[in-house]
């Protein structure tokens, strides 16, 4: 609410700043190097930000667009934008300009923020944008080029500190346009809401128990799915964030030690990369807690960080559901369990937040499959913390959508206790001779070789079975490892039928957000053939 | 949710027992005694005792009171009536006869679940309740009477264990109403939401830090506020309730013992009570977070739960707001004060819980007062966790929100920092020749006398000053103190014309819910006299 404004009770990230800015004023929000924001500082420079874009002329539901690595304006952006009365568009960092120009019109942006070191990304198409109004360079970093338009802090400089009073005439008006990287296709553009952002942040600080003394590091680009929702969920406890302009697995435990970290995220392939990082601590002195999700990590993954001594929180879920909407809750029993077979429940996705409600395992007809930790449906949710739909794109929200709920494309069992785990995506199951195969159960073996860094299977052809498994390996630093050796490991392990028929020693192919591109893969090993066209 | 129905991402704490039922299903949900019932138990019960409601021909919105101590069928009560389409009318277990038959009368109850033990309460009017259609008696302890009905195990016996389709078109429909015990005049019955249970169950969770790991002993009555939404937020955790027949502080501490309590909730006076019972540790040995509201602790009572170990959370809210509303969050620079010091910022109410947005301290004409820490005015309240309003008491209803905010009654200052502190109700402000002077700051100097166990203080007449001070004290056992030292001591402390005329050493009359009844003191001392209207 804000004074002077007649009060109506919305469900609103807008109501984490405000409070936090009123209960916390001398509080740290904000570390960005030397660099640190108080919670008063950080109100008042969104409120500066918001009543700036209005005075520039930003009407209700203008789409504003950020392309900025982890810095405190991208923070400032998540809060002021939605004041204003817009919706925020962040864009992934990592993408071709000719996506980004994709975006940028068919968002239709107004607005655009841009980090100095990222305007080459803009620059060739910048004068063909023709929604695109005012460009604000942010020079967080020395030494770049600028876009035509002006200066961030200058921008700044021109709204006021003093609150404004709130647009909103609905809790489930849109907010945010989050484009998903999409290995085939265009992006589309998932549409977030006042309520569900509310709510799933809120959950966010439920699930991985955020409180006011958390000290969150973003190893998590904040363009991702808005930062998973964390943007908002550690102001709402009013903690501390730590940003990070650039991952980098050698800066991440200096901070880690040097901020009394307690909280981070990042998929597996991060942690790979954090675990296998020589500054990395054996043994942690304090608490922490990493939360993975992006792809399903590994039982040795997670043996690995548990042994360093860090909380793992498994959770699971897409830009469509604002991020994680299932984790891994533990169950009393799981203590008792070797190291190993705990790590082994733990790579399961789990079960709804506290504030998700649906989340199901069903088949084509949309009946649930049997709990039998056997049988292969698709994952299907719906609830307050699923996607309004895709921008100005009813078709894909209507497919999307069918059934009455949102079909996450994954596949995955239902076990007895209720917890999914996902076996692949539809597109990554391998049919041979009519089985189907997990690529994902095939990969979590060939995690288990001590010599193996990070691995992907696809389905390859095969004269006899339509397709048989290939194991694509990255070998740790160091080490040495020969296919016959880790198929010979495999057939120790799984059925034959599943093991990798032929193994490729390579550096793994990886999206902008750092997730195993099997597409390029499949491109390579289908050139011609007819499983390319479900790449 | 439930399997079949088509979804509606309605907000009720219903989720909450379906998820931890469904996620938890062989994890302890409730503790009585020796009496233990897992999560699937208790939510089959739930299922069992709604659908035994329906066949019995509730109709929505029906009435259904619980005359019950803590116990779990009145767990069992506060989601199995909401699933079954009902209302909760919770009974303070400790009024009069007259006043039950009151409430059952004026919420129209269509059913009463009533302990055996407190059957005497309804007995003497049974057969004049026109609305009562069924009474069902639970027969917790053994040795008392019944009422003409059935048996609450036999009820159960007679429901299924499915799941039910929940019947809710609108999140903003009323779930529960809990009538206030007011000191003077007729109870009122406050309504509640399935909105805003949800989200203040969901806010007491992140305030006092829930997690699946929490035992909850339920030292604070179910009959209160709905156990302040514990009985809703301790489910949504997937957390353990541990029931408590009876209140007694020798019975607490083996059981915080026994059972790994991490959380309970007490009311000053309970507090009080434990921390001078003999059976209590001199240092704990596990976390505990004590949770305490109804009256405004003294910073003697905080620095005493401190010294023993347990983390004290001090939160302030009234029955309209669904209980706690604000929470006195600790400032970073308070770790560095002197215990005292500490234990005095503490003693304030704080500020607006995450989930309650808007709280304010007014003026007559709802002007905020300045943030001074020293001009009084009434602190009022909006957004999602006030209550609807009055039941079937559209005046009272009405002058309770003139302004367009809830009005407490409570008088406070609003500190620079934001955080309001109560400095009296009302009515219990005493005004000594034209200045306000604060019972509860009177009353805070006399709790740092280290032979006070409780006090009073309220205005009594006055020949020159209209209303002077005056304190009822009760000292600890074996203890001795005589009124001229403690005058001289209060003296030593605050101004002069603040301190008690005189003190008079008795046993302080108390509520059915432990709160101090000053209005029997006010009566007593200005009887025939005009002050005693403002009782």
């Amino acid at each position: 609410m804000n004074s002077g404004e007649v009060y109506k009770s919305f469900l609103t990230p807008l109501s984490f700043i405000e409070r936090s800015a009123s209960v916390y004023p001398s509080k740290t929000a904000i570390v960005h190097g030397t660099k640190r924001y108080t919670y008063r500082e950080f109100g008042e420079r969104v409120n500066r930000f918001a009543s700036a874009l209005r005075q520039n002329g930003l009407a209700k539901g203008d789409r504003v667009a950020v392309l900025l690595p982890n810095i405190p304006p991208m923070l400032e952006a998540h809060f002021a934008v939605l004041l204003a009365g817009g919706m925020i568009v962040p864009i992934n960092t990592r993408l071709s300009p000719g996506e980004v120009e994709y975006i940028l019109n068919h968002s239709g942006a107004s607005y655009l923020f841009c980090d100095t070191e990222l305007s080459s990304m803009v620059k060739p198409h910048h004068a063909n944008l023709p929604a695109l109004k005012l460009t604000i360079n942010v020079a967080d970093a020395p030494g770049f080029e600028t876009l035509p338009g002006i200066d961030y802090e200058e921008f700044l400089d021109h709204g006021s500190p003093a609150p404004l009073p709130w647009v909103i005439a609905d809790e489930d008006e849109s907010i945010a346009i989050n484009y998903t990287s999409g290995t085939t296709g265009r992006p589309k553009g998932v549409v977030f809401s006042h309520r569900g952002a509310y709510l799933n942040a809120i959950g966010e600080g439920i699930e991985t128990q955020l409180t006011p003394d958390s000290v969150y590091l973003w190893t998590l680009p904040m363009f991702h799915c808005n930062g998973w929702c964390f943007t908002w969920g550690v102001t709402a406890m009013g903690g501390t964030h730590v940003c990070l302009r650039k991952f980098e697995p050698g800066a991440v435990w200096p901070l880690v030690e040097k901020e009394k970290v307690t909280h981070f995220n990042g998929a597996p392939v991060v942690l790979i990369s954090l675990l296998n990082d020589p500054s990395r601590p054996l043994k942690l002195t304090r608490p922490l807690t990493i939360t993975t999700a992006g792809a399903p990590p590994s039982p040795t993954l997670i043996e690995n960080v548990s042994a360093m001594g860090a909380k793992i929180i498994h959770v699971y879920g897409l830009t469509e559901t604002y991020g994680p909407t299932t984790v891994c809750a533990p169950q009393p029993g799981w203590e008792g369990e070797s190291p190993a077979e705990r790590a082994r429940l733990m790579a399961r996705q789990g079960v709804a937040y506290v504030v998700s409600e649906a989340i199901r395992v069903v088949d084509e007809q949309m009946n649930d499959v049997p709990k039998d930790g056997q049988t292969l449906g698709e994952v299907v949710m719906t609830g307050n913390i699923v996607m309004k739909g895709y921008y100005d794109d009813p078709e894909s929200t209507a497919t999307a959508f069918r059934g009455g709920y949102f079909h996450s494309g994954d596949v995955a069992v239902w076990h007895p206790g209720g917890y999914i785990e996902l076996r692949d995506r539809s597109k990554d199951v391998i049919i041979s001779g009519g089985e189907n195969i997990s690529s994902i159960e095939v990969e979590q073996v060939i995690y288990r070789h001590p010599a193996v860094l990070e691995c992907a299977v696809i389905g390859v052809p095969h004269e006899k079975w339509g397709e048989s498994p290939k194991a694509f390996v990255t070998v740790k630093p160091g080490m040495a490892l020969a296919e016959k050796e880790l198929i010979e490991f495999c057939r120790a392990n799984i059925a034959h039928f599943k093991c990798p028929s032929a193994i490729e020693f390579i550096d793994l192919p990886k999206t902008s957000t750092g997730k195993i591109q099997k597409f390029v893969l499949r491109e390579r090993e289908w050139k011609g053939r007819e499983k390319f066209i479900q790449g």
